[in-house]
């Protein structure tokens, strides 16, 4: 069985794009009442950018801490929140931020329409309620999140994506330039993630032509800019956020890999965000990505990143095995990587060595 | 202003994926006497395959003459003989064959809610209300119908796509095992319309990073499959498909060019078939696209393809004019070809010289 991919509603795509923002709500806000909630990623906070945001009197804006990865307690708190007003729920819950914020936006908007704690709907296909309508807008590029049928959430026992028919976004908007001011090494870091992506796609047993394709020509894309020398004219920025969206689309027909088990296994311990947690991780995967470890290393040399070393250093062997714990819920994950007979390869010690050397 | 897109609704995807499309039709039979509107390719009448159309007592099948390109008076008289039996509109109008039983079903669908004929409604964005349901299911590769958000039609006046926010098909099955039987050289044909689309995508003035991404990754496929030894492979087959859906989609961020623009004038006059007549265009070319119309030579070379000549050898001088005038309505694409001056390049001698060399 296939399935039939519902992916995003619509997209709006072009430089300055974000200017029609105002007509796309517009058209959402049928009744008098209606309200967007904006969730704004915490950079934003005090820039001008905020004036840009096409608000009415009767929207929420609320500004998101983004120090954690996305967690389901905060996603749950907030429609709460929400709903506690009394006033019925948001005609589009509106991410503008990195793949945090919209990952916020695509979760919470379901949580309106679902009943209980998001924890309940973690993993592959539990959420049975259409949401409410999402609307997502990059200002970084590189987690995919913006077309990714996954919002990956942080719960008490797992770090694991919610993931369906009805979590896709209804709207992104992908405009180059809101991406521009991204300082480094941030922007390095969520980049990164898209070549991730794009390797552990190509690499591993659950593939397609499909996949495969908008995996290849995003790295394509992806080399032509972090190879060139200035990897932040107009042009590169705008082939970033294409690459980004073709890798996070070709994870549709593909799968992630060694580096997102492990790397979430480390977040659970370390808080480490999701780009930088990566990073360290595929530092050390030369065994399952030789080619592309070391690719990245030319790249990292490049762009004179230096990841950050001893992250595991002074973890306990009770948190190492944490780690270990949750890196190997991810089956599906491991069964891309290594086939069906992955529990002969990816054994506890062989992660354990791995962790350490982080 | 950008168009916010609204692409294909849900894509089913997948070797033997078309065994699926009953449960996917089930969701949308939700009312007693919900029926579907099956069209269906007139190459597979007397063929086992219509024996795996899920089809019901109540639904309708009819079997597409595509002798002639997709008319507007054949959309109008099949809306109005459905909406003569007085059993309300189909819950889905499926369409089963190539671009142009996917265009039929594409723009009856349309009709069902827009008043009066099609032939109103060719050109851009002058479809009003939302179509009923739609799938498309390509049985041969190549055209792009079923992502594009075009239909082409042909009315009493011009060759031209009905084109807008509510184009695009609800649903597409896209299954590789489908065009598996597809003759020669109607595949051949069939699939350059995919290299040309590429090519004058990638060739002109309308352009973006999305649309040359796409486009450049279904060249670069497209070129695996006709340089290579044997097409015909299970995984040529595949990536035939899926190059035709990334061409198609490239066309949504660019526009096609001078080949389709005299190729629809062409095609008004001598009722050549879309595929046929790209290639008899394309092949006079040299002088907007050298590199490419010397590629298309060696992959027809390679494939022991002769294109018809002496095509308009019998055409009275009026005839060639109408061809012409056809070509100069396209104003959107000889745009793209040569620019906003293009009126001092695209003379009518230049074209009149180019048809009678076909």
């Amino acid at each position: 069985m296939f399935r039939n991919l519902k992916p995003v509603g619509r997209i709006l795509y072009g430089r300055n794009s974000f200017d029609q923002l105002g007509d796309v709500l517009d058209e959402l806000r049928v009744e008098k009442n209606s309200f967007v909630l904006f969730l704004v990623d915490e950079y934003f906070e005090g820039k001008d950018f905020l004036k840009r945001i096409p608000m009415k009197a009767q929207d929420i804006l609320k500004i998101i801490d983004i120090t954690d990865e996305p967690k389901t307690k905060t996603v749950d708190e907030m429609v709460a929140e929400i709903k506690n007003l009394g006033i019925g729920f948001p005609v589009s819950v509106v991410g503008i931020g990195g793949g945090s914020v919209m990952d916020y936006a695509k979760a919470i908007r379901l949580m309106f329409t679902n009943e209980g704690s998001s924890v309940q709907y973690q993993g592959l296909d539990f959420i049975k309620n259409k949401g409410v309508h999402c609307t997502v807008i990059p200002t970084i590029s590189g987690t995919g999140a913006e077309v990714s049928i996954t919002t990956v959430l942080t719960g008490p026992v797992k770090k694991l994506g919610i993931k369906g028919n009805f979590t896709a976004a209804d709207q992104i908007v992908l405009d180059p330039e809101l991406i521009t001011t991204v300082p480094e090494p941030q922007r390095f870091y969520t980049a990164m993630d898209c070549y991730i992506h794009n390797v552990e796609a190509l690499n591993g047993y659950r593939r397609s032509v499909m996949g495969d394709s908008l995996g290849i020509e995003s790295l394509r894309i992806f080399r032509e800019i972090y190879l060139s020398k200035d990897t932040r004219t107009p042009e590169n920025e705008e082939k970033l956020m294409v690459a980004s969206y073709l890798g996070g689309l070709s994870l549709t027909y593909s799968e992630v890999g060694a580096c997102h088990a492990m790397s979430y296994g480390l977040a659970t311990v370390t808080n480490i965000h999701h780009g930088v947690g990566n990073c360290v991780v595929f530092n050390q995967l030369d065994e399952f990505y030789p080619d592309a470890v070391k690719e990245f290393r030319e790249m990292m040399t490049l762009n004179n990143i230096e990841i950050p070393r001893g992250v595991t250093a002074n973890c306990t062997p009770e948190e190492i095995d944490i780690m270990i714990d949750v890196s190997l819920t991810l089956v599906f994950m491991w069964q891309h990587v290594c086939g069906p007979e992955w529990q002969k390869i990816i054994t506890r010690d062989k992660l354990r060595g791995l962790f350490m050397k982080m």
